[in-house]
């Protein structure tokens, strides 16, 4: 197919198409004529992979490229290549010397996850979120230490469980690294949505029917969620 | 104490309390001397509050104003408050009529949650996330329905619930506000970041035995997450 033709079935516009060409992250097309390449189903679902990753990941241009690189290097292993793209997804590690604060907040989270059992590298990005997040609920006066987090891993084990049972079947390590992208940043922002309408629902299972001011009694539970 | 002494057990910078006190979002103290006041716990309770919208829950002074004023009024009862709070963390509502598009997946998760019979109001903005989120999904040329966030939606209704029953005991509005917005927000993040570390630790489980780059072949399971 023509260039045209090319983003017309994949949704990307032509000037990108060709900036991609030029930044190498798309393989030429056969020459047809001068100034005139043909592009086959590769080049379309390369484009389509890219998409995903700029649109979806919010990745730069050097992130793509080494996802890509990844993907193309044929001796690395599917966990590998998927650790890239996910690590990739960030936040992109801080440059600057982190305050004591913090650092003592990431060597707790650290102890938080051995103590799980996971099998998480120490660059994942995702400990780095969490740290921010005591160091947060630290700030604001609360003593509070990683076991605080316990019900949400024990909610992320499950979900991340059955999520990585889905793995499609019989897919390229391209499609892999495409679902887990696209399943890492849409279904985390829609289970965020999810927990703050189930949040609702749950406030007014519990407190819609007290007309006044009454105090809140706590029920008869010691596991608290929410710190 | 004075503004400075307030300042220190708050850690709100002075210059900031006064733009607070001018914007009425904190009651003048009781005044000493000229150019001097004596301000209570309740000013000290007051700010941080106010701390923990701006800071944790990024509100404008406008949506600050909102939430206070719904904390002051005696009549409401406290779900109507923890409402507006929730409403208050976004994202805000789009101006411009949105496209064909968006507004199908509006309805089609209006129509989930109802079949869901969750009591959640027809403003609350994550109602909108979720149909962004259903939104990207077809845009991948994806065939979703909301159902496919059904695995989500029961997770979310068992965090929600354990979170709900934790509400703090004997507490105010203003601390039941308070925890609303720290839970909501910080623990939104913890929860992200958990499932990130556990889909890392699940992959290493699932793929990290394969040395080549063989193709996945699914479990044998009906019901997949991920899409």
């Amino acid at each position: 197919m023509r260039i045209s033709e090319l983003s017309r079935v994949t949704g990307v516009p032509v000037p990108t198409v060709k900036y991609y060409l030029r930044e190498g992250l798309l393989l030429p097309g056969t020459s047809t004529a001068p100034n005139q390449a043909d592009y086959g189903e590769d080049h379309a679902r390369r484009l389509h992979l890219i998409r995903v990753l700029r649109e979806v990941g919010d990745l730069g241009i050097a992130q793509v490229r080494g996802v890509l690189e990844a993907i193309d290097r044929e001796d690395l292993p599917l966990h590998h290549v998927m650790g890239v793209a996910h690590h990739a997804l960030g936040p992109p590690p801080d440059p600057e010397p982190v305050s004591e604060e913090v650092a003592r907040a990431r060597e707790d989270v650290d102890r938080f996850l051995a103590n799980l059992h996971w099998r998480v590298s120490l660059e994942a990005p995702a400990r780095r979120t969490l740290a921010d997040a005591l160091v947060a609920l630290r700030k604001l006066g609360r003593t509070a230490g990683p076991e605080i987090f316990k019900p949400y891993a024990a909610a992320a084990d499950r979900i991340a469980a059955r999520e990585l049972s889905g793995a499609p079947a019989g897919a390229s390590v391209a499609e892999n690294v495409e679902w887990l992208v696209v399943g890492t940043v849409v279904f985390e922002a829609a289970l965020a949505a999810l927990r703050r309408l189930a949040q609702e629902h749950h406030s007014a299972l519990r407190f819609a029917g007290r007309a006044g001011r009454r105090r809140v009694h706590r029920a008869s539970t010691t596991d608290t969620a929410f710190a």
